[in-house]
Order: structure tokens, then C-alpha cells, then sequence
């Protein structure tokens, strides 16, 4: 369920190197029948009642009764499911924690080229401007937000989806033909997998989150060369990545 | 982006009636082509930005060039996108803030038959034993919890997705055969439609969050006749639907 980094700690302007402990985050391929039907981002435990509760939800099955065989395999995360009736799902559909689209064995996304640096007072500065826009977060709760930067906040946007906050950036950026080699992805969503594989796509070389990140975002993190940030409250943050390229 | 509603506050044992701004959701439905592509369920702002960052992120373009037309039609939350390369969408997928299944408009779900009466107390006390559970939370931060409770909490677990917590507490009941009737949903996760519907399909009656409902988890609730309750935080908590439960 967790696993043991090790990482930057910047609090009131000096760098620590910490041992931290992340979520870790596991990709669980169904099949169905013999048939690939879908995958979840999930964490490793109980899986058993996750693939239940998922074909219940699905409209699936309507009991464990329908079930002839469920064998997870958590070695190469998949999970063999035999129903009674011999149905076949219809398309191959990745759910996740969040609705994801990656086929994360096959990966086409470049690695970032970028040794952007990038100044502690600055992150610090960006977060609290980027906080006092959350308007509608404010009034209800209900919603998070992006922003996209450079030397300032160029972009921001509120949405009850945080994948939906980083697609709006995006569209902003190539509507506006924006060059984000040099930019920077402000937001208040956890780091799972998609939100960084989102703004790498993209070509976006840093990602600073107000909340924490996965070991799946980490590791994608290190393999793309995104700078990494987490738990950007206040005078402190968490660097998970290129904490060379903070100064 | 919000809207206002008549709900129930509880303080320190005392029922208020007061009027609380509450997040909107918005099923925005994609068409590609002429052809029904996916659905996302997201804030109704800058939604131009969202379906060009969605198709981006989603490989379906490389840029804006590729796009003959968006047309956004917010009165019927559908959006018809013509692209120059004469591509059909795959599957239909629904894609979401989180991940979804649900066809919205033809919803063939049951109401909820109960009137249930939850004592104020006991609503508190719950919530204060669920949190004390949340471990891999404290040491990570990057989890969502959800629990099944009766007159105390039978099952506890976290996960990345706050879907997946739900549908573990589906999977678990199934498995044990336990009469969801009579029991509640305790959950650190925003209440967007799916947490309701997820919950309602399995006959779970009580859904009771940490965090924020958004407006269609409201009218849902009030649909299917599901007592929802929100911000449960300390000694107080909202109650969106059922106030008459509540005693």
C-alpha cells in the first residue's frame, strides 16, 4: 500500500533530504471471460471486493453467484474473471481512481528535455497567488483547481474534476499556441499517474501540487524527467524529482 | 458554475435551516464525427478549453489545426466536434471527474424505500471513529477512506479512488451477504453523482461525506430518495436531503 522515498524537503528556504513515505498506486488489468475488459487505478488491497463491487457497478452481475472464478494475479497485476454467462464486454475501457487512457506498458510520451531551474521563493509566491483565486472552492468545497504558469499565472481554472482542470490548461495552451517548454502546472489535485502523464504529453516540465503524489506519478516522474512537487502548502514543499533544479 | 439551495445545518446538536452555494456538475456528452465519442462529467466554465485539452490528452489530435468545428450546446450539455481526419471514436466511454458508467438520462436505478431515523449523536460519534481508522491517510496523504456502518463501522477501507473505496464496501457486502438497508456510507470523497449512484444501485440508503456534494449528488439524492449528508467535520455536518431522518 506504500512505499519509502527518498526526497527534498524545502521548509522556510532550506533543503532538507528526507525519507518519505507515498501511496503507491497499482494498475489492475480485469478480464473477462477471457476478454480484456478494463483497467483500474487502484491501491493493492482487498482487490477481491474491488473486482466484485466494480462488476456490480457496472451492471455486470447483479450477485457473487454469477461469479464462477476470480483470480488475481498481483504479480503482474491483472485479475482473471469467469462469469456464468458467457458474455463478453464491448470495449476496452481504462477506469481508474480517475478515468484514465494510457496503456502504461506502452508508453509513447517523450521525455521531457528541459533543466528549467526554478527559484524556492518563486514556487512559494505562485502558490499563494495561485490559492487566493480559488473563488468557487471557497463558496463550496466542491471543485479544484489549475493554473498554468510562467513568471506569473498565465491560466487558471476550477473544475469538480482535477483531469478535467489540466485538459482545460491544455486547450488554453493550444488554442493560444502557447509554448509550455518553459511553463509551469500549479493545482490542488493529487499527483496520480494521469496528472503527470497529462501534462507531459503536453511538454510541460514541472508539476507543483498542493496535495500529495502516488509512487506511480514519482517513478513516471523520474522515467519522463518532470519536476516533481507535492504538498506545496505555505513556507514548505516536497520535491520527488529534479530537486537539482530548485535553487 | 453553482446554485443555491435550502439545506440543514447541524452545530452542537442544534438544527438550522439555512441556504448553502453548492458546486454544479454537468454532463457533457462529446460527439466526433457524427458519432457519440464520450461523456464528461465536469464544471460548466471554459468548456471549448476542456474538450481541445480532452481530445489532445485522449490521442485523438496533435493540435487545434486538426479541428473543423466545436460546437458547444450547453442547453443539452452536448458538444459536436468535426475533425479533417475522418476518424470514428472507438467505443463509447463515459469519462468523468472520476470515471463513470451511468447512462444519465435513462437511469434504471430504484429508489430508495426507507426512513431510516439516524440520531444526530450518532451520526457524530461515527465519524469520529472512522476518521481514528485512516492510517494509511496520516502517513501518506494520498488516499480516500469510505466505511459501512451500522450501529458501528463493520468495514473500513482506503484507496486512490474514491470510487474504489465504494465499490470495495459493494464487493465486501456481496461476499458477506450483509443487508445493505439498514446501513450507512461514511466517506472522505466529494459526493459527485457517482459516489450517490454507486451507493443507491447497491440499496445503501445513508451517505455521509467529510467533503462537498455537488449540485446533480443533491438532486440525485432527492430522486432517489437517499438521505445525503455533507462537511462532516467535528460537531457539525449538512444534511442536503432527508432532513426529516435526522433527529
Amino acid at each position: 500500500m506504500k512505499k519509502q522515498y527518498n526526497i527534498i524537503k524545502i521548509i522556510n528556504n532550506k533543503k532538507k533530504k528526507i525519507k518519505d513515505i507515498i501511496v503507491k498506486e497499482f494498475p489492475l488489468k480485469i478480464f473477462i471471460n477471457g476478454q480484456e475488459a478494463s483497467t483500474l487505478l487502484c491501491s493493492p488491497d482487498k482487490l477481491d471486493y474491488l473486482v466484485i463491487g466494480h462488476l456490480f457497478s457496472e451492471n455486470i452481475i447483479e450477485s457473487t453467484k454469477e461469479i464462477d472464478l476470480i483470480k488475481i494475479n498481483k504479480h503482474d497485476g491483472t485479475v482473471v474473471v469467469e462469469l456464468k454467462k458467457k458474455i463478453i464486454p464491448k470495449a476496452k475501457t481504462v477506469y481508474s481512481g480517475c478515468a484514465s487512457f494510457y496503456d502504461y506498458k506502452n508508453l509513447k510520451i517523450k521525455k521531457i528535455k528541459n533543466n528549467a531551474r526554478v527559484k524556492k521563493e518563486k514556487i512559494i509566491k505562485l502558490m499563494v497567488q495561485f490559492q487566493l483565486k480559488s473563488k468557487l472552492f471557497q463558496e463550496t468545497g466542491g471543485v479544484h483547481a489549475s493554473a498554468l504558469a510562467g513568471s506569473k499565472i498565465i491560466f487558471f481554472t476550477e473544475d469538480i474534476g482535477r483531469h478535467n482542470t489540466i485538459d482545460k490548461i491544455i486547450g488554453y495552451a493550444l488554442t493560444k499556441k502557447i509554448n509550455l517548454k518553459n511553463k509551469i502546472v500549479l493545482t490542488t489535485g493529487r499527483l496520480s499517474s494521469e496528472m503527470v502523464l497529462k501534462s507531459v504529453k503536453a511538454g510541460i516540465p514541472i508539476v507543483i501540487s498542493k496535495s500529495a503524489p502516488t509512487d506511480m506519478a514519482v517513478n513516471l516522474a523520474k522515467k519522463l524527467n518532470v519536476t516533481l512537487i507535492g504538498f506545496a502548502r505555505g513556507q514548505r514543499f516536497n520535491v520527488y524529482n529534479n530537486g537539482k533544479n530548485i535553487i
